[in-house]
Parts: C-alpha cells; structure tokens; sequence
C-alpha cells in the first residue's frame, strides 16, 4: 500500500546529515555555518540535509538549569517561533537550490512566549513544511531538558519530493521504536533523527546500532545526525548515520561519520520492489500487532 | 517499578544460546543432542540456555509446503502438544540441574490435532513452565510458515529464579518492536528470541545488531539462539548473540557466535541500579508513548 502513492516521486535521493559541532549560545554562527554546509552538500548532489538536535543554538543548558531547576537563559533567547527569522533565511536558501534543510532549534511557543520545545524545522523548496517536537524530554539528575522545555504530543510526518518522510529527536527515537512505527503507517520511507549523542552516555557504536535497526525492523531508510565535538562542557560523539533496508540483506549501513565535524551523504533508491517484504502484507500484520499491543495495555492498566 | 518485585531473585544470571544445528525430521537426535548441551552449559555454569526456532524437529518444510501450500508431513510427524513426550523428558533434566532450557517446537494444539504452532516450550527445575506461539509467519512464496502453522495470539511472560522473562520467535523480535516493549512493560528483564536467519536472508550483523537494539531500547538484556550450518537444503547464520544494557554504556554485546554448532555464554548482573536509567521514570514514559500511538493508530483507521 505505501509503495502504490510515491509512484509520482523522484526515483533516488541523496541524503546528508552532518556531524555538526555547534558554537554555544551564537545562533549567527551556528546558522552562517548551517547556510554553508547546505550549499556545500547542495554542491555535492544531496536532496536532503539534516543537522542535529538543537544544533542552532547548542543542546547544553546553562549553569541555572542544573543548578536550580531552571529554564537556561541561552534557550530562552534562542528560541524562536517557525516561522521565524532563522527558518525564514533557511527557506530563502532551500528555494534557491531546491533541497530539503531540516535542522534542530529551540522553538518558542507561538502562543505562549514562555513555554518552548526543542524541535526540528522542515524546510523544503516549497518553504517551511512544519516542526516536529520532541516528544520524551530527558530528566534531571543527569540531563536538564525538563527544565526548560515543554514536551511535544504530535507525530506528523512531512510530504516531499522524494516521498513522505518521518521526524524524530534523540531519544525518541534511540528507545521508543512504536513512535518510529506509527510513522511507518503514515507512510514514512525516510526517518529523520536529530540526536545529541554525550560522551560517556552511549558508546560510540550506539548510533548506527540503533539507526540500522529502525530502518531494518521497518524497512525504511533512517538517518541520524548527530552533535560532534565540544561544545560547552559536554562532548558529543558525532557518527551521523544513514542506514536502512537494501536488497537482499535486510539491512546496510549505507554511510557513517567519524568524531569530528563533516557532512555525511548517500544516494538511496526510492524504487518500486524490495523484494521479500512486499510479500509481507505489511501494513495489515503491523496494524494486527499493534492491536495485540493495545490490548496488553488494557490488561496491564486493569491489572493495577 | 520493575526493579523491587526482583529483590528476592538471583543477582547473577549465565545465558546460553546456542548455535543449534538440527538433523533435518529426526526428533530423537536432536532431543539427544539439546540434552547433551544442556548437560554440557550446566556444567560450564549455565543457568538458562535456549535452542533455536524449531531445534526439535528442524526449521524447514517439505517440498509440499511449498509445492502445494500444504501442511508438510515432516511437521505434522514431529509436532507434540506441551506438555508432551520431548517437554517432559527435558523437564527431568531441568529438574536434576536446576536450570531452564527453552527450546523451538512445533507444538500441537491439544484440543485440535489438526493445528500446529512454531513455539518455544520453556522448561525450568519447577517443571514446564509453558509455552509461547509465534505470531507473524513468514507467508509464501520465499516462506512456507503459513502453510503449515498457524499463529500464535499471546504475549506470556515466565517467572523464573532470576526474574521475569519473555520469549520471542524470529519475526517476531526482529522486525516487531512493539511485542517486546509490552513483554518489557509486563516486567520482562530479560527476552530470549529463538531464532532461524536463513543464510542469503538478512545479513550474518544482522542478529547482534537486532538483539543489540532490543536490549538497549528496552534496558533489558537479549538473547537470540539461531540456527547454524546446513539443514535440509538451506543454510543459517549462526551468529547467536547475548545483549544488553550495561553501564555506563547504552549498549553492549556481550557474547556473539560464529557460523558452526556451539554454545554462546555470558554472564549478566541482575543487581538493582542500572543508572541513568532509573531516573526515566520508564513505565510511565513507555505508556503514554503507547497511547500516543493508540491514539495515531485509531486516527489512522478512520481515515480509510
């Protein structure tokens, strides 16, 4: 069923996403950066460019957010609405050169200035598609995020020219695989990961583990860009990864990133045809699954 | 939640998984064969030790399967209800050494001779514990599950002297992750996959990386056994794998085959604490992630 509606799109697509090491706090050099490695991977062929989690203003908290629980003044400053001025210039530079620019931003809440998400803006040659907002916020001790940002509620996914493509944020997508799968059902044949992968939290083979595996459990492509370098006190292990179903083996990984900053790219076929899943019914047996699930959960909420 | 209820369990648990190569329809050499390893990883110290998907008879159909998508007879031969005469063998074994062994079976429905299921008997030193049905069967023409077996509808977890564990079957872990996740919020600490990778099929990574990504998305340790060497006319990977949570780390594997008969072992630490991790208030979080994802599903029905 997912393969009969993309027959109208592009054939191939070329994938970027960049281990990117953010500057802290400097969203005009962080964007002056983000605005040349799209035109660079523009340059190179790709489709498709997506930079990590909170990539325009750095993922780490100021002081106050441990310290005392606090929304970080950094965030507070950075964050803007989308539309806003920084999506505003990338769209500019995504009509120009006819890609795709997704990238991770504290966004604020267009209603209430106070309340802020870290998201992911879309951004295509038709303009800004949308966000996606983060919906599992890591929790104090170890991470601040709950300090300063509300969490999302939404899966949408993002119509392009090279199909339906399916959003996600670090630990959204690392360990709740049914958000990946409910985008799957919407028609996704891209998944998107916008990670900050810490130092010392994961293990560096973690990242292409995990990316092989969403695409591989639903034969999908799946990317994830992913912070690299030092940024304020944190360090982050970069291995941005693109990786996903390829006949006849049920995975590949088609590219993976060092430690340090750069852009990582691959050209995927869209085609018709992944021989043996299209015998799978695959729809019908996930939705069948999914019922089983929701029906556990019933029992287990009963249960208690 | 999940880490009080194990207080009275074993804090150490070793896992086999072994790399079974079966005698295509001779169920007595390969019971005799499943008893002599279990022998063999008890006395090395094994506390569980899990064969593959159909160990007991042989993973293949005959040519009628696929022939004439019939019910092949080698199966229909070899299935057995649980309990029944291969489980209660084994279950004095288990009883003599004090461990568990779950093995692949094709199991006959007791009230229906008619139907047969791919299972997995679990069998521990308190007797026979039960049994898990598959549930997605691989459907012709590269598969001839369906035209022999019907699926299973349950997702049961077994108490054992080190925790509650769950048990999968080859499709199921692979490529649903949502059967898992619910095996984990029902208090699964460990999931054992009994598994057939079919050589030309998914990859020989394929196994450590799949087993790999359930550990580490649930926090729960993994273990897939998988079929090796040469059967009827096909050919499997091998490559059984012990995987999991392990801090600091994400993720780790602990223990991973080559493509020959053997057994794969490592020793897990079931002791309380597994930060960052009980800081996620895990249950909470995997249950509104799930009922995001009912809500998405029911959307997704009604807009047919």
């Amino acid at each position: 069923m997912i393969q009969k509606e993309y027959e109208k799109n592009e054939k191939t697509v070329t994938v970027s996403v960049v281990n990117f090491n953010p500057v802290w706090g400097d969203k005009a050099a962080n964007l002056q950066k983000i605005k040349t490695m799209v035109i660079s991977a523009s340059q190179e062929g790709s489709n498709i460019i997506a930079f990590p989690e909170l990539a325009l203003s750095g993922y780490e908290c100021g002081d106050e957010a441990r310290r005392d629980h606090k929304p970080c003044s950094m965030h507070e400053e950075a964050a803007e609405t989308i539309p806003g001025s920084s999506t505003a210039e990338v769209a500019k530079l995504t009509k120009e050169l006819g890609v795709y620019v997704l990238f991770g931003i504290p966004e604020r809440d267009e209603k209430n200035p106070k309340v802020r998400y870290i998201s992911v803006a879309v951004i295509g040659p038709e303009g800004i598609l949308g966000s996606y907002r983060k919906i599992h916020l890591a929790p104090p001790p170890t991470f601040t995020e709950e300090a300063c940002f509300k969490p999302g509620n939404d899966l949408p996914v993002f119509e392009t020219k090279y199909g339906r493509i399916g959003v996600q944020i670090c630990a959204d997508f690392w360990v709740y695989p049914e958000l990946s799968r409910i985008l799957c059902l919407k028609g996704a044949r891209l998944i998107i990961n916008c990670a900050a992968c810490m130092v010392g939290q994961t293990g560096p083979e973690f990242i292409a583990q995990i990316t092989g595996c969403r695409g591989t459990e639903n034969f999908i492509y799946a990317a994830s860009a992913s912070l690299a370098g030092k940024e304020r006190t944190l360090s982050y292990y970069g291995r941005s990864t693109i990786a996903g179903r390829a006949f006849p083996s049920f995975k590949q990984i088609f590219a993976q990133g060092g430690d340090r900053e750069e852009i990582v790219s691959a050209t995927l076929s869209l085609e018709k045809g992944q021989p043996p899943f299209d015998q799978l019914s695959l729809e019908k047996e996930r939705i069948r699954s999914f019922e089983l699930c929701a029906n556990e959960l019933k029992k287990l909420a009963e249960s208690r």
